[in-house]
């Protein structure tokens, strides 16, 4: 059995943001020389997301609108976990809407993927440094 | 270390539907010859979602009526997606609740279930031909 | 490959609660003696969870103000899956949202964590003893 192991990072200028970040998971695949396995890929943080879905700007305003509409950032002291100190409780609500992970096959060394899935990383709290793992098993 | 890959087509008649492949994914378990190993059931499809639940039909209809209060279809023009002349942006939004993929267990041969655990295929945009992947990994 | 497999038993005393079921997975990662590979932990009824965020009782107060309001118990009437003799049809919505399952990657014998992920027992039917599967397969 073969593994790899990788972590990316990213600055999301915003608060939040959608990031494609197939690329470099095609490229962690190739490096890893696994012809037939799994690859996770999830974010290290807790209001941050990875999901699969479309590469099209009018959905991701839409996600957008509707994550906003389900778990609204404003006003933030409806929130407890904000007495913390923190402004984010949003963000990790949102996060459970769009998933932490996915689990992607690699077959014939290359991700298995349907016409049109791409991979993406949500950030619901941004404007610093965070990361997300790509870990690959197989042969 | 062992490896099996399997696609299953459908053509949901309508819109939206549930439909349970658990005899399927059971079937391919057997085929791959895996004793011991991870069973990854995904959508390739991105209005789609493979996710784990309770066969009734009841809750199935409960389910139908949730998502479309949660995400609904209509008016098609309040979602920005639906510009690129789709009408399918709702069905984007309900596979984000629904998942992409379900990832189990496989022990002594056997998907290693709960009493009720059932795995579905949810259509949220159908009456075209579309495909779930199974990838199965182990020894 | 090796593989391992255990399963957590609980009981809740109330219909819902968040239960920190880190200590027992990464005890499960020790025993497997697995240093590299992937960790499945997934409930294994349909009104439960497994899933990934953080160790913070606002938070938890949070997400059962949200999860109540997205899927109300009341009124249970509401609900066809409640014809049958059931109460617990906003469990099967709440779980959809919270999630069945989470995979991690195992490095270096052991979860490869960002600095805030905790694994939690999501409950929301209690009163009653549920499970859930720990599986690891790696090298």
């Amino acid at each position: 059995m073969r593994s790899y192991r990788k972590e990316l990072w990213f600055e999301i200028p915003s608060r939040r943001g959608f990031l494609n970040i197939t690329p470099e998971v095609e490229a962690a695949v190739e490096a890893s020389g696994v012809r037939d396995g799994l690859c996770l890929v999830n974010a290290m943080h807790i209001t941050a997301s990875v999901f699969i879905n479309d590469e099209e700007s009018g959905l991701h305003a839409d996600y957008e609108r509707w994550l906003e509409k389900l778990a609204p950032h404003e006003p933030t002291w409806q929130y407890r976990h904000n007495l913390t100190g923190e402004d984010n409780a949003d963000g990790h609500l949102k996060r459970q809407v769009m998933g932490r992970e996915v689990v992607v096959a690699i077959s014939e060394g290359r991700l298995d993927f349907g016409p049109w899935e791409q991979i993406f990383y949500g950030e619901f709290d941004g404007r610093r440094r965070k990361r997300v793992l790509i870990k690959i098993i197989g042969e």
